[in-house]
């Protein structure tokens, strides 16, 4: 049964609407959310219906959409406009992609005011995405050897973008090619990021998987069970310093102590170049339920707090390579980053 | 409100019986069990009411007694205590505690044919324990800063064995001692002794302890957050490469990569000299099942595989030292070892 899409419009730009699959209810129901108000959009975004920074963008380009159709008689276009993109940005202010993409549509619109450019720059947004993911996996599948078994983390793929993914492309990519490789997915604690949605999304392809606890993955790369690591990035610094989804950095911990070569996938949007090294990234600590608690859960007494730092930092030198929608960086070093990042001429 | 002892035994030889605390139902419920039939002991040791080598090795001994109450009329005292002790080794065999502490006490009955000789001999090896406990909680004390935060992983005080444990038996000391450390407890999984255990060891006493995902530590140690890393281990080679719960060598990559002491804390009788490295030691791989659901409800979607090593190896070269009930092994290597374990004159 194949999954439905992370994010889709349907219809046309007047009377269509926004569709996400619920991604809290995975992996045991697939539920097609069906956005009809900005009000629905915000609360989806809100409460992780849809996730992944890609993700997020393509679903809040379409947002400004939704929130346009539902323009009071008697407010002036660009007072709404502003109105709904306000609101669109507020629902997650820290997640970069969903302001880049809200304000994207709203410098369309404000060369062209209507509905239809709106939609069109929208679907832009979302067609991008697609090609990023599509240039990761191109780039990245060589690297993997035939019939390796890969180590990732997290979730990276079509759950995560409106395309294949990043870290995932890369697999979904070499297994198209014929590589008959085999995946070691870490649950990802706290949310399980892992057993739930890379589990999903590779069962589904029929791309053989395992799930290991994150603690296991040090052992598994010692133990020469794993011939390649591969993760995405939530921000990478100028140097290659990369952060991403807590517990990474323990794989490349290993991964140097044991020869076993680890890429980080991200598209140069990713990039922050204004940033000199890891130091310099700010890391979210989020609530402590999260930890507290597996699935709606209690697994903790009352009275014990958490840490939960929902990021960590790789420092680029770790890693064999930093494989974006341009190409695979390699060393890792300030002077490759801005090589590859470098304008198009 | 205190925890109920782990092990104990009620009442004399002849009517007595073996209290343990259920472990499987903690941090939720304190239910004691009253165990008074072999049947009752060997079940409740194979569902891991009781856990930990020290706590399986007196519940086993105590065990012994159980069974020899119930000697049916016209069955020889020999034979019935041969069958007693296989029955109960047969409970887990890998358990070298329980097999060590069964054949202790069958050996005093070889001597004493009686149940009081097997009640005293259970006995000792329930005081030798807390003993033992108190001797690495003695020599541990001193190594952890005044006010410091404490790492720890999986579950090595109380409830793991039946004085104050291992690992935990030198932050208990500590803190008696006037120590106002703070302890990170990793969560542990996949069975989470560290979310369920620890933490309420901890929260029992008044230590101020904070709960963590197992991929979190090394981001913690990386930035400054941790002091010293304290845990248990399962065995010990002869150049102090030490097996403990999957997730441990994580620590020890991040401790060495960040200049934090790491100890393995563990009774001489963990040690295994015959094995003279850490490769020598065999790996329990345990059922999918413990981590493809979290205390029961599934977390992968179906046709998921899973990897499920429950221990791991750490060199003892990235270890600080060995606290032993007999003094801290430092520098840990082989002379080190052979030296703190030489028969005593």
């Amino acid at each position: 049964m194949t999954l439905p899409p992370t994010v889709a419009w349907v219809g046309d730009a007047a009377r269509g609407h926004l569709e996400l699959l619920d991604q809290t209810r995975l992996p045991d129901h697939r539920e097609v959310l069906q956005l009809t108000s900005l009000d629905a959009v915000v609360d989806a975004i809100r409460r992780l219906a849809v996730r992944g920074a890609p993700a997020i963008g393509v679903a809040a380009g379409y947002g400004v959409v939704v929130g346009l159709q539902q323009r009071p008689s008697g407010r002036a276009f660009e007072t709404h406009r502003d109105l709904v993109c306000k609101t669109l940005i507020d629902a997650r202010p820290t997640a970069v992609n969903l302001s880049w993409a809200v304000e994207r549509v709203r410098a369309r619109l404000a060369a062209e005011p209507e509905l239809g450019a709106a939609l069109d720059e929208a679907r832009a947004i979302h067609d991008e995405d697609i090609a990023l993911c599509r240039g990761m996996g191109e780039h990245g599948a060589p690297l993997i050897p035939d019939g390796a078994t890969v180590l990732t983390h997290c979730n990276t793929g079509r759950l995560a973008t409106s395309g294949d993914g990043t870290a995932l492309a890369v697999i979904f990519e070499a297994w198209r090619r014929g590589n008959r490789l085999k995946v070691i997915a870490d649950e990802t604690r706290p949310l399980l990021q892992g057993a739930r949605l890379t589990a999903l999304e590779l069962a589904e392809e029929g791309i053989p998987v395992d799930v290991a606890v994150d603690g296991a993955a040090p052992a598994l790369i010692a133990r020469g069970e794993v011939d390649v690591v591969l993760t995405g990035a939530d921000r990478v610094a100028a140097n290659g310093d990369a952060a991403n989804k807590i517990g990474t950095y323990s794989l490349a911990l290993a991964c140097q102590a044991h020869g076993v070569p680890m890429y980080i996938v991200a598209p140069v949007s990713t990039f922050d170049l204004s940033l000199p090294d890891g130091s310099h990234i700010e890391i979210e600590d989020r609530d402590a339920e999260e930890v507290l608690s597996v699935r709606d859960q209690r697994i903790a007494p009352p009275g014990v707090g958490a840490r939960n730092p929902a990021f960590d930092v790789t420092p680029g030198r770790l890693l064999s390579g930093l494989v974006t929608d341009r190409g695979v960086i390699r060393p890792v070093d300030t002077e490759s980053v801005r090589a590859m990042l470098a304008p198009r001429i």
